[in-house]
């Protein structure tokens, strides 16, 4: 049943992407610090879930964890704008500190590899100190203008992984490696959000990097969102830098540096594929809660008489399950199915006297909303059943997600099939524009080429603007 | 064997202490940010062992995990500096944003208690709406003059934990529970560091609270370092912020809140209580690698059959214990050895050729440096002896620290006798004076009241001070 709290997304997408993240209580506006957010703390479960996950993977893959400052001297900042063209952030300045002016302002931090470049530069003698294979975890902020929950906040929480390698070829390894067996395995296996992935290109690249990949996700409106990127920033920030080492036959070299980030952006992905017009709809394997539990009983006798049974029932969840009972004695049921279905909560099951009696519960999951999503099951092996289904939601979410993806892509040959397909989602065409005709198709459409698929047909066309031929594909959407 | 790059204690205990933290690669001085440090792999990697075993316990005490804004309205820290007396922390202000200037500047978070109150203010409504048990972990920034890598910075990170409720019973509950159930028992139990529980005098407790408590540690100098503090706000921060709920009698209240905190200050304190002059010693539960194994071989022959035997051996390890396997060929036994003693690894083990054809390996114990801790043992139930090695330490690390603390403490009824005492120690002595008393003492002495131990003697003595008679008893000692 639709709620009234809840602007459909036929009605109104951007409204109903705000009035699910105020609903499912995961962030609020902080209205008086300009631009940032306060992520409650269903919202901020959600987050820890996603970061031991990718923690995990970024571990798994040799890393290890550092902090740095917070702070960044300003002339690190200035020194990098000159040298990268294009980046230029808003940034936030600290000119004051124990009451004092100070000589030279810092920057709050909008990414890190300013400071880090520094330090590394001092640490990296030689090739027996490489590769150096670092992460944070850290807030970052960036004066945005316009900003929305999850997806564009003043300060934001992300990971910022910073690598420095002997050779092109091993950066090159470690770019890919980060956006296959970290981003693109985390996104799609926790998240259940099918993403391609593939190149930037000249004009979409990280300004300064040799090559950017991403991974890119739709959103149900049709438009992507860049869920992950990888930099392969070959030596040009270790020019800058002075990141150099001295190889095995004793000359000195600029090192090759990687970057790349996933931020709590991610969560405003989570929300705008899998959630619908009742909430919050959340992968299992990120679900804060995953089993509710909502006890049903009139009087004292059957509370006892439900309890012991709800109990025994969630005795063997311990370890297996996130799960809750909904205990609370001042709201009814209908008030606590409402309120997790607007979290999110991918398995409710519901107790009474009669269930009871008769050994069974009532399931309903979150995914399939209404009587079709609910059905009468046995006590016995509640525990399986429920662990098999959380699989099931899981890979079910994936395939819905993905179907979607492929139902509003469409390969486009002309420029006017290409402005009417961005209206419905992805258009994949052939491409051998440059960054001038690029440009010109973002302001004649606001599309943007999100990205070159890394698999590619392997077949000859003829680019969707410009007519030459070119066996190389690219993705045009609008994008979050 | 006592190491050249390593201060013995004995000649400088301050110095002995900044070598450990560079030669253990725990963290490193950032020099560029004023007062900063740059967290290494080590020292992140314990302080996320740390926090994780913390998180745990704040988690299964009730409580959520949230994320407020990193920037406060500077109105709201001159509000609360109006409002407490004595509130006057040293900050860094952002005054400049997005290129301009702004009408009112932002502080980086000294502590969260102000915008915390705001919205608490905002969110609590009604009895129902308590209590509020949020806790976040974050990094917040003092502009601190002396500065000491984990001691003091300006940048450091922490857990703070702010919760509201409806009667001055459960705050002070709450408070007694954090102390107790999270502080003491992780500090006691994960990091192996006795603590004595106990009260803040109206001297030393934070500014506008009703009561501070804290646990107390010595370090070998005899100092004493604050652990942990947990606070009875009273109502004091709720007027200030006005935070008012509408209790079951329909009368507008002002909630009862606490706070809470620990901080990276606690690697610090796990140094200087357990470390010695070879580098660092890690309780067996915070060490990010309890076990490492050094393959000793002189060519490829050697060198494969000891591989093999390491590979056999440390199969069952992966899940039980937390290792590695220290394969570089770039390093020479004895520079491994040294290094790993230097970082803390609570184990060594040896494996040459001759260890394979008798089927035994050489164990070495952190603990105990030198020939004293290292013992020849079958690879038969390795792994068993090993997790049985590893709990031994952790309770023999307890029990050393234990020992010391109480050889360092003493009785003291004369105010000569405490001067004398705390030069050695914790000086143990009844208590009648007041905030004058303890201040001439500070000013004299440089020893503060630690606290007033939750455990008192229940007998009655003179007063150390003033010759009062007071069942009371405090402890004195000098302090990080």
């Amino acid at each position: 049943m639709p709620k009234e709290v809840i602007t459909q997304r036929s009605v109104d997408y951007n409204q109903w992407y705000l009035d699910i993240v105020r609903e499912a209580d995961l962030a609020e506006v902080a209205e008086v610090v300009r631009g940032c957010i306060v992520v409650k703390a269903h919202g901020w479960a959600i987050w820890e879930l996603m970061q031991r996950a990718l923690d995990d993977r970024i571990k798994a893959t040799g890393h290890a964890n550092v902090q740095f400052p917070l702070l960044i001297p300003k002339s690190f900042i200035m020194k990098e704008a000159e040298h990268v063209e294009g980046f230029a952030p808003e940034v936030a300045e600290v000119t004051r500190a124990g009451g004092e002016e100070l000589a030279e302002p810092y920057i709050i931090r909008p990414t890190s590899e300013t400071i880090i470049g520094y330090f590394y530069s001092k640490w990296i003698r030689s090739y027996r100190d490489l590769p150096l294979l670092y992460n944070q975890w850290a807030n970052v902020m960036r004066w945005e203008m316009r900003t929305r929950p999850f997806l564009r906040t003043a300060e934001f929480w992300w990971q910022e992984g910073h690598t420095a390698h002997a050779t092109e070829a091993e950066a090159e390894e470690e770019t890919l490696r980060i956006l296959h067996d970290v981003y693109a395995d985390f996104v799609e296996k926790e998240m259940a959000v099918p993403v391609i992935r593939g190149l930037k290109t000249e004009k979409e690249k990280f300004p300064g990097a040799l090559r950017s990949y991403c991974i890119e996700a739709m959103m149900q409106d049709g438009r992507a969102l860049q869920a992950g990127t990888s930099h392969n920033l070959g030596q040009n920030f270790a020019r800058a830098f002075d990141i150099t080492f001295t190889d095995q036959n004793n000359t000195i070299q600029y090192a090759w540096t990687t970057s790349w980030g996933v931020s709590t952006r991610l969560i405003g992905a989570l929300i705008m594929t899998h959630s619908d017009d009742e909430g919050l709809v959340l992968p299992p394997r990120l679900a804060p809660i995953q089993v509710v539990v909502v006890p049903i009983y009139k009087n004292d006798e059957e509370r006892s008489l439900v309890m012991a049974a709800v109990e025994q029932m969630t005795a063997a969840w311990k370890g297996r399950l996130r799960f809750k009972v909904d205990d609370r004695d001042n709201y009814s049921p209908g008030y606590k199915f409402n309120e997790w279905e607007l979290k999110g909560v991918p398995v409710r099951i519901e107790v009474g006297p009669k269930d009871v009696a008769k050994e069974t519960v009532a399931l309903a999951r979150r995914d399939i909303p209404g009587k079709a999503g609910k059905s009468f099951v046995p006590q016995a092996g509640l525990t399986e059943r429920i662990e098999a289904l959380l699989n099931e939601m899981q890979t079910a979410l994936f395939q819905r997600a993905l179907a979607f993806r492929e139902a509003h892509t469409a390969d486009v040959t002309s420029y006017d099939e290409l402005k009417e397909q961005i209206e419905r989602g992805f258009a994949r065409a052939y491409w051998a524009g440059d960054t001038a005709d690029e440009k010109r198709i973002q302001e004649e459409t606001r599309a943007t080429i999100r990205c070159i698929p890394l698999e590619q047909p392997g077949s000859v066309g003829r680019c969707v603007y410009t007519g030459r031929e070119t066996d190389r594909q690219v993705i045009f959407a609008r994008a979050y």
